[in-house]
């Protein structure tokens, strides 16, 4: 293991002192910018998210906001699912695919006005994407970069956290809706959402001179929940069933292949990728969450061939030890033949998995 | 300094192990890919780069493939600089902007056949905006990234080594030139370029499966040359007058406050920014290099504000101690009453800095 050299490419936040001063162990780098991976321990930080509640810097989470009369042409254009009934404040997992149906990115779309949306994104230049398109397309629609910044707050506690410092009503908020609450003189946009299985919300925190002073109330307010400092944590996210563009799915991968196509029941006829999509037909592969015994497995570094006897079965992408399920959790591309639940593959050490049931991901 | 955590996501290169066993102590991510940034030490390194000769894994530059009719079009329509006067087999500097001539990236342009180049870009996803450009405007042409992973060949003894593995006749590349070459059964296209100073080549292996042979193959024929693993080095760079997308200027940035328009001197009709740059008069601002004395400073983690007395002066973007120059040395985006070599800026901290000449870039 390396250390990351630091640089004004890879972008610090508007929390990464707060983050330092929490004594973060370790990084990665996710749209030009640094995300924390882990705080005391993988393990620790686990079992503390899955107890207690945790603040989170995910500003990684980029927003694309498209701005003008053809926003909601341009942000139809680059998802198949449909939002012809979006509401304003809903925010919707809208999987972004090219013109031959393959998967570019996985945000979260939030329609902000009828004429201006946040693309949340995952780990791509979705901007750029969008800016092509409307450039290529002549759309009368602005692309940019806001000064927008996520904070995560996530795990059981997280209720009553957001309650004890934005108010009580903030409970009501459903499964992916949004309320506005006013923070250091601006008005925040705050979703039921996140990056984990434990429950909470995002602070899509407008302006960065308010990151400390917000990181800092949430701490303040959350002292005797034992609020601490997490990050998205591996081994809760396979628990949970959420995927990551990037390692689980590429832009090698049709939606099909992704199972992301379930989130699109109808789809969109403005979408760039919908011919492709429709007429895509039965995928070869798919992804699959798995199971591995034996001893504790590391994240690997890259996908990892799987094999049934001789035959290639798939790859694994993700894999951890699971200290709850007491077993290596994983999610893996697998090929047709082996995709069924209880299908046994193995790993080229002759580590035997068995195939879980069929994709999940962050909706 | 933390760890940087690798997964899938962060891509291993067809070197990482290679550059894994020679010790590499410090990472950055670029283009979604490890980049090696330090092996010894930055001074180390700095003084080998300089004296000898080294092979970076610069895998991370990743080729953009534009490919089929509209192939060309869709070249010219990212780039303001003139393409219809470039040879099969020549490099051009390119930088990539926008409709409002901000810059998003500046890789160099490969035209490998009237209707195929080589977008060899820096860090940002240009096949994003190119494959949205494609898409928008309906033009007849594939984008996606090869198998090609670029790997470097720097320092004054760089000639030696690459004429010793592909033969004398390498010798004779201009610079920005190409030549092809066969190596483990596959033929590699090999340029006169790098991101350094020194002078030296870079190879674009096609065929994940051929780096290793390719890289043992150099570390073989330049042993007596003391040939080492080595990387980008910030002190060199700065030296030799080097701009890094991301750090010195980004897309906040027009292209003539990068001082890039001055590679484009006829600004191509196609180019989708052609308009806003025709029209948009002088800059604010624009990239200097400066000098500032006293104790050796280590690079920034984000710009830092430069005064000239209570006057907002610019912002230092790279800032490192040369050994050479026994001063740092220094790159920032200076405001216009400010900007003449010789005018003095001040950090935050007090420390002095001096403007010194106008802008320079990798041609």
């Amino acid at each position: 293991m390396a250390e990351l050299s630091l640089s004004s490419r890879v972008r610090s936040t508007p929390f990464t002192n707060r983050v330092s001063e929490a004594g973060v162990k370790g990084y990665t780098v996710y749209n030009h910018m640094a995300l924390p991976t882990v705080f005391r321990s993988l393990e620790e930080d686990y079992r503390h998210l899955k107890t207690s509640v945790q603040v989170w810097d995910v500003s990684c989470e980029r927003q694309v906001e498209l701005k003008g009369p053809d926003a909601g042409l341009l942000a139809q254009m680059m998802t198949p699912r449909d939002l012809s009934r979006q509401k304003i404040g809903q925010t919707i997992y809208t999987p972004i695919c090219d013109d031959r149906g393959h998967v570019l990115n996985d945000p979260v779309t939030i329609k902000l006005q009828d004429d201006r949306y946040w693309v949340s994104i995952a780990d791509s230049d979705v901007g750029l994407f969008a800016k092509g398109l409307a450039i290529g397309a002549k759309l009368n629609v602005e692309v940019f970069e806001p000064d927008v910044h996520p904070l995560g707050v996530q795990g059981p506690k997280a209720d009553e956290l957001i309650a004890r410092v934005f108010g009580d009503e903030m409970r009501q908020t459903p499964f992916f809706g949004t309320q506005t609450r006013e923070f250091g003189g601006r008005t925040h946009l705050i979703a039921r959402s996140g990056y984990s299985g434990q429950g909470g919300f995002e602070i899509y925190l407008s302006g960065s001179n308010l990151g400390e002073p917000l990181w800092d109330a949430l701490m303040e307010a959350g002292r005797d929940l034992d609020v601490r400092a997490g990050c998205p944590n591996v081994i809760e996210r396979v628990e949970s069933g959420l995927l990551s563009f990037g390692n689980d799915m590429t832009s090698e991968n049709t939606i099909a292949e992704t199972g992301l196509h379930r989130f699109c029941k109808t789809i969109a006829p403005d979408h760039v990728g919908a011919n492709a999509i429709k007429t895509e037909g039965e995928p070869k592969r798919q992804i699959r969450f798995l199971k591995f015994e034996g001893g504790p497995m590391s994240v690997p570094t890259k996908p990892v061939s799987l094999f049934s006897g001789n035959a290639h079965a798939g790859r694994v992408t993700t894999a951890i030890w699971s200290p709850d399920h007491k077993t290596n959790v994983a999610i893996g591309m697998i090929e047709a033949p082996f995709w069924d639940a209880g299908s046994k593959v193995t790993l080229p050490d002759g580590r035997e998995g068995i195939v879980q049931a069929g994709p999940a991901a962050r909706q």
